[in-house]
């Protein structure tokens, strides 16, 4: 009756004709198929994550040139796809021709024309304009059109109807945001339904993976397909998109709802594939079990996937880790090493005299257990012979010919210790194995900037950095368990109490280590940068005064009285941390290597920062003055 | 008879409090100056460019709350100010509260209502969201919030009226963009024209500084005012703010325009100061001469005023600079100790084996003439340790139990070189003399990621990152001539063949340096990222064809020729040099230090950009194609 294909393809971003030659191979397989319809995802020949790409005149005619050889294929076959249109006669509000984030209909060789529009394409109206994504910095919305055309959106919108084998097809073409109407003034689904009777929707989508949002877009477009009692076919790609600092992986889970909301066809994530329907067939199928799948398995196939698809874009083949024995880098000896075999992988450890037997050896025992290249660079030389450079050089102040010597303070030569290991020896050592090091940073460090610049914040890729600690322990355990299936990360890692190693006070046999308390501080941060409405000190310490802290940020009760016996100990706890998620960690994050995003708000461009400073608010420091004045009363 | 002040005020973004003070002492001082009403700029309480503090429900409490004490102060004076409003009850597209960029207009301690608002408060109504510009991601439309609404923004703009010692004034206010429509539907001054009888314009703004801009707005505002046949005032803030990677001056050049589009008032650049007018005096002011101050000076004087703000906003007082003996770090280091006294700059020479006696002497030389500390730091020793070390480590394949020995390749002895100085020593130098050390890149060598990272890549802020190695070359010549007044960069480094000096490949006595040709890669490179119509290999390729290259690009004629003996040649050097631009510099880029900007495009949040290597579009490579075949036929 009708057959429906849909293409969960990986799209290449910014290789309009790698894209184009992708889609012509399902087109082709879905024809021989007898498909009537293939849908193709949002923006599916030039990518979606681009920069100012945009900006190129050249790459757009390049995008239309490609987007002529679809619609030519379209000769025996329907064809939805996403594609920038430009309308080089009008201009965007920056001055440069006009772009729309467009869906085409293509068949017999031509563009079918939604009634109401102006052009032979169905516009994206809902510009998403937050995290990681910048539309409305790029594209024309249909909004903007219809004020420009002095109408509105509604008398815009209409479905596209299409003729497959003698019958008449309504169907209502939506762009990804179109779906997600919540919190903007119209609802693209509902107008739709209003301008003719829909036979079913497509949501074509470029929707990057985040934690819990597969879930929440079931309840949302189900609900919406069963207001409209019509199915929706949700078409998304796979790959890997970026904006620089932050990087996506796009786990595609595309699926289909039913007209009673219900799913009834879900493609796996992260896997490229045509997937075929008849839409006959749709009211009969079962629904879909969602496996709930946990959150750190979820976390684990996004990083892996996305590490794969990392380093095949920057041609990376072998990887080198800094191994210390701790934690973070032993999950990411892990990691990589599932991603790349063990061959592909060196782990390196450098001790320097404040390193114990007992992480020296966790960090063999790692190598050992996961079969990998290992070595060892002691670094005690170097960092001997870096601080007797610097105490023993005369420097002299021209003007005046006076001499001074330099001083190395015991916080200087921890940093020498760290840029010795990564900028001396790990960068030298992936050139020559052939591949980049590691930065095995997790977001608490990342939160602070708990790490050394050119240090142990270095790297080509920062894989861990948008996990909190306590998700780079459950990490650990669920490679051990599920991935590797056996011990591969040693117990008695995940047992150490995690600490850097730089000094005499950071000595693992004594259970010295960070100054961070994970299980506290990994949830006191994510309150400043994951919650919805932002947490800033004042609102911690209103909380703290309310006794609703702990269940605000989610960490376990008792830790705040455990750790702080004071609201004056409390107080200096929160103004510490604050000043440098504020200050030199902003300054770190400037630096830092590229992230990649798992969760609902990922350091670089998902969360936009300026290196401004802390800032205390007039109602902070009353809160403050008010419960310090009341200790001193005490 | 209207007594105008106005302020030309710094803005410490981020600091409400700060900003409120300074304020309140700008407002007390018009008062003593008999004053009837005051400007301050845009965003005057918050600052602007905040990245995603607008997330903090807390801070836009605390803004609100500044805003009270400003409200409270206009008891005797009206009080004209640019600030964020929130709509609690309402929201944004991205489901957070409402927020509204806003002037507010204050007097007898009450907010002045604009006739058609639903607020007591003039909305922004032009968003701008190129470049730096993030307005769309934060606020809330005067056109959304008449669809909202409705109705046309057309019938919410009108004028502010204001009844001062008897009379009333209509006052069109207007935010900054709101003045720049060109690009826009619609022209909010036009609509103030037609929706009452205005007396005078005030345009309240935060407009960072770039090259050309402000010739730019006295042609445009001149034209508005003269249109308008009503004075304009334009009040911009003084100060320095950033995008993380991205920073920006700001340099106030607060004007007034008369009602026939004539500029009669001008603040000086940079200078924080209250600027007193009387309304009737303006049609008797004689027209402000506009010093054709040249390129270089405006360079100068924005990035010493940078680099002067920045140093005292991440609190930082001295600076070790890496002095090569070579043109950028000679810039580096006269800029520097132009702005903080010689006694608080150390330059620091760090040969090996590959450096000349001529460039150690010229390092030597410079120092003499700024009079500040200099030090002489080899790297030979530990450069040679670390390469032994590397080869004589042996790596084992756990697994199989196989070893193996790194060898060095040249390219990755230079790439150890450039890293031993900055991150072994320049790092360390600086924390002991208790400050930053400098990243000399220009905006050449960052465009295709000429540079190490971690090596010379590496530092606190990349000052010069933003010229073209030709404006180094004149920044030079500028503070020999005008800011010394004596040879301080010296001559024979202004001559210097520029060169790495990593390899006996890259002899300057031989003349053997950079693989760059400036005087034609500048501008190449400039056409990829400054260009309105950003060029592309394929635009560059059809203008090499059509004899145009050099006229478009705006390079020297007669270069390409010289340096391209054939297609095939200048075709190798293209896609070589694109490669790296969309490729490993990218990479780069992510991780440099911020830049400062003062170019109409600079690295960083205003050139946006995603890891997706380089891309050739169909036109291109037919055209290389059809060009190569014609040479295979010669």
């Amino acid at each position: 009756m009708l057959k429906i294909a849909s293409a969960q393809m990986e799209i290449h971003p910014g290789h309009p004709s790698t894209n184009t030659n992708t889609m012509l191979h399902f087109i082709k397989e879905a024809k021989n198929a007898h498909a009537d319809i293939i849908l193709f995802p949002e923006m599916a020949i030039p990518g979606y994550l681009l920069g100012d790409t945009w900006e190129q005149d050249a790459f757009l005619r390049d995008c239309e040139a490609c987007a002529a050889d679809i619609i030519a294929a379209s000769d025996d076959i329907a064809i939805i796809f996403g594609n920038v249109a430009v309308d080089w006669r009008k201009k965007n509000n920056d001055g440069r021709p006009r772009k729309y984030n467009a869906c085409f209909l293509a068949n017999k060789g031509k563009l079918l024309h939604p009634e109401a529009m102006p052009y032979p394409f169905v516009i994206k109206t809902l510009m998403p304009n937050y995290r990681e994504f910048d539309d409305t910095r790029h594209f024309f919305s249909l909004q903007k059109l219809a004020r420009e055309l002095g109408t509105t959106p509604a008398s815009l919108i209409s479905p596209v109807s299409l003729k497959i084998n003698g019958r008449r097809w309504n169907i209502g073409c939506l762009l990804c945001e179109d779906g997600w109407s919540d919190n903007y003034e119209m609802n693209p689904m509902k107008l739709l339904r209003e301008a003719g009777n829909i036979d079913f929707y497509v949501n074509i989508s470029s929707s990057p993976y985040t934690l819990g949002k597969n879930e929440k877009r079931h309840r949302v477009f189900g609900a919406e397909a069963k207001a409209a009692q019509a199915p929706v076919f949700y078409v998304n790609n796979v790959g890997l998109q970026d904006n620089g600092k932050t990087v996506y992986t796009f786990d595609g889970s595309s699926a289909v709802y039913n007209s009673a909301g219900v799913c009834v066809a879900a493609a796996k994530p992260y896997e490229e594939k045509l997937t075929m329907l008849d839409f006959s067939e749709i009211s009969a199928l079962p629904p879909v079990i969602h496996e709930s799948s946990s959150e750190i398995s979820q976390i684990y196939e996004a990083l892996s996937y996305g590490i794969r698809k990392f380093l095949s874009k920057i041609r990376m083949e072998k990887v080198v880790i800094g191994a210390s024995g701790g934690i973070d880098s032993a999950v990411a000896a892990a990691l990589y090493t599932s991603v790349l075999g063990a061959e592909n992988v060196l782990l390196v450890n450098m001790p320097s005299r404040f390193n114990s037997e007992t992480t020296k050896g966790l960090a063999h025992e790692l190598a050992q257990n996961l079969g990998c290249y290992y070595a060892t660079f002691p670094i005690q030389e170097s960092v001997e012979h870096t601080m007797a450079q610097i105490k023993d050089t005369p420097i002299e102040l021209l003007k005046t010919g006076k001499k001074i010597q330099l001083a190395v303070s015991s916080f200087t030569a921890e940093n020498i210790q760290a840029r010795d290991r990564s900028s001396r020896i790990l960068a030298a050592i992936a050139a020559a194995f052939g591949g980049g090091f590691s930065c095995n940073a997790n977001k608490a460090e990342t939160s602070v900037g708990y790490s050394t610049l050119y240090g142990d914040q270095a790297g080509f890729l920062a894989a861990l950095a948008d996990l909190w600690k306590y998700q780079v322990y459950n990490l650990a355990r669920y490679m051990n368990e599920t991935v590797f299936g056996r011990e591969v990360v040693p117990q008695a890692t995940i047992n150490l109490v995690p600490s850097a190693e730089l000094s005499s006070a950071q000595n693992v046999d004594e259970g010295k280590g960070d100054p961070l308390i994970y299980p506290y501080h990994d949830f006191l941060f994510r309150a400043f940068i994951e919650r919805w409405e932002k947490a800033t000190p004042e609102d911690i310490l209103q909380w703290y005064v309310e006794g609703t802290l702990e269940q605000r940020i989610g960490c376990e009760k008792g830790l705040v009285r455990l750790h702080f016996k004071t609201a004056k100990a409390f107080i200096a706890d929160l103004e510490r941390w604050w000043n440098l998620f504020c200050g030199m960690a902003v300054a770190k994050r400037i630096q830092a290597p590229p992230i990649l995003a798992v969760s609902r708000r990922a350091y670089g461009f998902d969360h936009r920062e300026s290196q401004n400073g802390a800032y205390y608010t007039r109602a902070y420091e009353n809160l403050k003055e008010k419960l310090l004045e009341g200790a001193a009363h005490l």
